[in-house]
């Protein structure tokens, strides 16, 4: 079998670029030629990982059939998550923790969706079933994914399984989770550094939904106010990314990792469909609080989603 | 949990009503209120396993909103195919072994599907990571959905976990699988009984294919002169179908189940697309040898697809 690349989304998450490594490393040792590659970027939180588990970093690609004929997904299936030309090769396999939806194959292929809170989690089965044994270092990166898609274990998409997972992979590498959890996501939080335009894309994802366009940005902080106070820069991010992209609403949320609260900054002309999703109103400064909301995939995909479905342009 | 109904494909064939059965049975035992349900009238082939394995017919349904919020889908997940009213219901889970198309949710789901010729094979190995036992005639009947999927073994989509499932699932409802598979392939190619229309319909898809709509049903026979002789009444049925649904081709497919051939009646505007996917010709009494393709899934699907991907309206 030629070589198989496997990669995450775009604007890759800690998930998306350690379970591309994990998963490679599964394939190699059962005997499949695959490489993981990442399709952006690495935010701070990612960087802290890969550095403290000693992982090479993934190739960045634009492209994948140049060099590829078949690729697997992890934590993604929507193609506009995906490299650009996904069209272009085959679908191998999918690994994915997501709702399904602009995804198509013409042939049957392995496809395995999970509702837990990470794909490193049905990872951790999958090396089990293959009877292979974790490494030292991947079991640290998929902990880390455990962590950042939980927050730690808060997220109403964190199950029974994802904490067992971590538990388990923990003690391989040789961590205490809670303590490196901690300065995993303080590194992620750390947003000094960056141009709003970098925050407006960092972990940001473009959804259809019916006859919309929808983007929904999220960053996690320690202090919600050190982000709010950069509030005129992010809008005029927002909307260049409107005006670019075409978009009808991009919801930006500043989730504050030690309360497990949210703020948005909402812009573009469907705004109001977040006021009737959430049953709260925008202020005057187009912010909105969300209360108790941490995770897009689980309290505000399928809220949106829902509130779209009954619109029409 | 309320309950949860489980079913397969319109059109049902063996293995969309067998595994319906395996898997609420399954889910019973790990203590779900499952009920499997069909969205269409048995052919021969389910008819003759069924009895043989003293199944209770499952219920035929038209809606599946008004009596369950949530819903199953076994061998099948592109929407035309499933039940009317699929966007009203949540789709708990999907267990399948086709391409993936025209299917979308909006919260996360458990989606298996894997690249074997039979659901009834993936189910097998979730009795076994359940620790539950298969009855003895559930796997008569799981058998069955495996011998009809993969033609008794001879189709290109049967793989190796196809014919070890079949062999352990024989062997606890105590069948000889060559000469019980024989029997029940003859009962369902024994097509006497059948209108033209029924021929039509009986185990027949509808695939957007790009800017196209095909459908493509297929039948067994043990002597494809039989069925041919009805071509005229057949191609009425087509040309009835087409007017109806505003297919752009239909293709009807006689599978010659001894010899592993078939031969297709072609009816439609886009007729020659399938001249231009198989670089054969099509008679002047509008049938196409199709050399060697017994499975719709691998052998015509993709070819067609390919196809009209080329294409524009």
């Amino acid at each position: 079998m030629s070589k198989v690349l496997i990669f995450g989304h775009k604007n890759p998450d800690t998930d998306s670029i350690c379970s591309a490594i994990a998963y490679a490393a599964l394939k190699k040792e059962i005997g499949v030629d695959a490489e993981p590659v990442r399709l952006g970027e690495l935010n701070g939180e990612t960087e802290y990982a890969v550095k403290q588990f000693n992982a090479e970093l993934p190739r960045l690609i634009e492209k994948a059939a140049p060099e590829a004929k078949q690729v697997i997904l992890v934590d993604h299936n929507e193609r506009q998550q995906s490299v650009d030309d996904i069209a272009d090769v085959r679908i191998l396999e999918v690994i994915d923790h997501h709702r399904i939806a602009n995804f198509e194959t013409s042939d049957p292929l392995y496809y395995r969706a999970e509702p837990v809170g990470c794909t490193a989690t049905i990872l951790n089965k999958m090396y089990k079933e293959n009877g292979v044994a974790v490494s030292k270092d991947v079991a640290g990166l998929m902990l880390s994914a455990i962590i950042s898609d939980s927050l730690l274990f808060k997220s109403p998409t964190c199950t029974e399984e994802d904490v067992q997972a971590a538990q388990e992979l923990a003690e391989i590498a040789g961590v205490n989770a809670e303590e490196y959890g901690l300065a995993m996501l303080k590194a992620g939080a750390d947003l000094g550094g960056k141009s709003a335009e970098e925050l407006a894309s960092l972990d940001s994802k473009v959804f259809p939904m019916g006859d919309y366009k929808i983007e929904v940005a999220q960053v996690n902080a320690i202090d919600v106010s050190d982000v709010l106070a950069r509030k005129e820069e992010i809008e005029e991010a927002l909307q260049r990314a409107i005006a670019e992209k075409e978009l009808d609403l991009f919801l930006f949320v500043i989730t504050d990792i030690l309360n497990s609260n949210s703020v948005g900054i909402v812009a573009g002309k469907e705004a109001a469909a977040v006021e009737k999703a959430y049953n709260a109103s925008i202020s005057d400064d187009r912010t909105i609080v969300l209360e108790g909301v941490v995770s897009r995939k689980k309290q505000i995909v399928p809220v949106l989603t829902e509130t779209f479905q009954g619109m029409t342009k």
